[in-house]
């Protein structure tokens, strides 16, 4: 069978050392049986991860990158167990990172990738180059109809994407139902006005049959999308929807729930893995992400990396949106114009919020800014 | 509306520092905008967080515990949510570290917790004192013959629990379905002979749809158990199982996918929390986590920690049993004994696989130990 290479950073203090882990780490991600006794033949030869190659991590960082191989026999056709394999119960050592990985054509059909990526984003919002503005609408308590104004005014002011807050469920100061219905009327009467193409992405949550059907319910409303947090709701929810044929829409990752899987640099995921190549073997369309200089700790470096992650060659699959956001201010758009370029989207909430007296006014401040930036 | 308690740890400088930290995350995890234009009334009075009380952290650690609230209607009854509200944002935040909640009659409501728990473990397995044991067949690749050749021994020899090994799914060289049927087929001739209860207990893996088949399908056959991997196929699904009235299995969690989640100090979750607390949410019966001492990084007091979070007063959701694994063998018996007490479960699989050639006689030399020790 065809096999596909994983590539682990591992803190070491020597090479010897950091062949050892990796050779640890091939067996703990495939048979979990002490090497010694491995069934020779086909557990051994097919089964059991293979240790490629091994080199020292390029400087400044210390430690080793080892690249392991497993087969498509380990997986068996099943998405949430090629992530057991890639990062199962390595992801509970410590100087143990996960750093990116290569697509066999049987894992490539497993995981089709976005249906819409970077491009399909484009064409439905008709953004057809420069960044991408998307606001939330916000706080949790407000009632539908205010919920619902919000919209419209982001959508007035010319944002292409309006999002629910993540923490907006089915909560009783605004059911989903009525949440849907209401937003997508409002942005749908801006856009009648402006004559653009504002999408309004509600959140879903809850069980997985909810998600599903609040998923299809979004599409038959004329939403423009959907946003999910897999951290929480599970990894495969989104590939699902994504490899479904009958859904239509683009889907936005949010990161909430699972930040500690890689804000330590020496354990969990890479952030061009978690942001960048894991999204989009979910299929996701943007990806939400704290950005450098906010409230978060994210450096410039970590998100040129998730960059490089949504963008780099992986295995046909598209490339796709990184959609920084948190603590987003008109006077950053220079800094952002200069780190991100074009294929971004900037999400832009509480800077926005706070000029609610002349929402779009300030929604078209933002965005004459980023065309002058 | 009735409030709830969650308990953070804040690495800080002082009590200054500390106090604005928290009133950010009391923010970050509900209204999400800054406090300045939370709108007054609804919104700032019952949905935004409150924090009640602070006090430093006990020594020998640093920082200070915050005691934040939050209302039944920043959840609506989504438990997804409620994970959302409890720890969203911030799992993204560095020296931010969840420690504990309470429960209000609503959410206790919502997660009606584990349907088993100790108590009801030990009534299936016949077991009234001591520890329980537990094997794992693997590895990945034996056909399902040599699979169900293992549980049989391992029920044979006495083992209470035989678990799929959590990399089994569906692979082509042992089916589910097939090996589901053969395993329970061959742990019932052993328990026929031995007139003991071993329970046999699948991986279940998958869509969520195909979770959720094979739940039924495991309990239609006659497994004993279920297990699955939260951090990897979404928190809800085991919430959902354990509060169908229809299913009548306990549930064993596995933590592959998530380690990154508790194994720094300063970041992610509490080892009580993850591994007790949050289990207990999610109806889980029986908690996989990597013992001390053996091939992962958990201490002694972690796993001391770990206990307490499965079996503390929780809104009267049932204690569980903590099931230590990897790198268990013989000699370490007495020192389990002395750090676990009666109730546990002892998981050990490489260290009996490896005496393939009498794998019931090396039951029963464990099972002497434990009773002996």
């Amino acid at each position: 069978m065809a096999r596909f290479t994983v590539t682990y950073w591992l803190g070491a203090a020597d090479e010897a050392d950091a062949h050892a882990r990796a050779l640890d780490l091939a067996a703990e991600q495939t048979v979990e049986i002490p090497r010694d006794i491995v069934p020779p033949g086909y557990v051994a030869d097919e089964i059991l991860g293979r240790l490629e190659a091994m080199r020292p991590c390029p400087r400044p960082r210390s430690g080793f990158l080892a690249d392991i191989s497993y087969s498509d026999d380990d997986v068996g056709g099943d998405f949430v167990q090629l992530l057991n394999v890639v990062f199962g119960n390595s992801s509970i050592k410590t100087e143990t990172r996960i750093e990116g990985m290569s697509l066999t054509p049987a894992l490539a059909a497993l995981c089709p990738g976005p249906k819409f990526g970077t491009a399909g984003l484009r064409q439905r919002t008709g953004v057809a180059s420069g960044p991408l503005l998307m606001s939330a609408i916000k706080p949790v308590g407000l009632s539908t109809r205010e919920l619902a104004t919000l919209a419209h005014q982001f959508a007035l002011g010319g944002m292409h994407l309006i999002k629910d807050d993540h923490g907006l469920a089915n909560q009783p100061s605004s059911p989903f139902r009525e949440r849907l219905r209401a937003c997508v009327d409002a942005v749908g009467t801006a856009n009648a006005e402006t004559g653009l193409a504002a999408a309004y992405v509600p959140n879903i949550s809850g069980p997985s049959a909810t998600m599903q059907e609040r998923a299809f319910m979004a599409q038959e409303a004329g939403a423009g999308g959907v946003m999910l947090a897999p951290s929480l709701v599970g990894y495969d929810v989104a590939r699902g929807l994504a490899a479904d044929p009958g859904f239509m829409l683009p889907i936005v990752s949010h990161p909430t729930f699972g930040g500690a899987n890689v804000i330590t640099a020496t354990t969990g995921f890479a952030y061009r893995f978690f942001f960048g190549l894991l999204q989009r073997l979910m299929g996701i369309d943007a990806v939400v992400y704290p950005n450098f200089g906010g409230r978060f700790g994210f450096s410039r470096d970590d998100c040129l990396a998730i960059v490089e992650g949504c963008t780099a060659g992986f295995g046909g699959l598209k490339p796709i949106l990184p959609a920084p956001g948190g603590g987003m201010t008109l006077a950053r758009v220079p800094e952002m114009r200069a780190t991100y370029g074009n294929d971004v989207i900037y999400l832009v909430g509480g800077a926005l919020l706070r000029e609610r007296d002349d929402l779009p006014g300030a929604c078209r401040r933002l965005a004459a800014a980023v065309r002058e930036a």
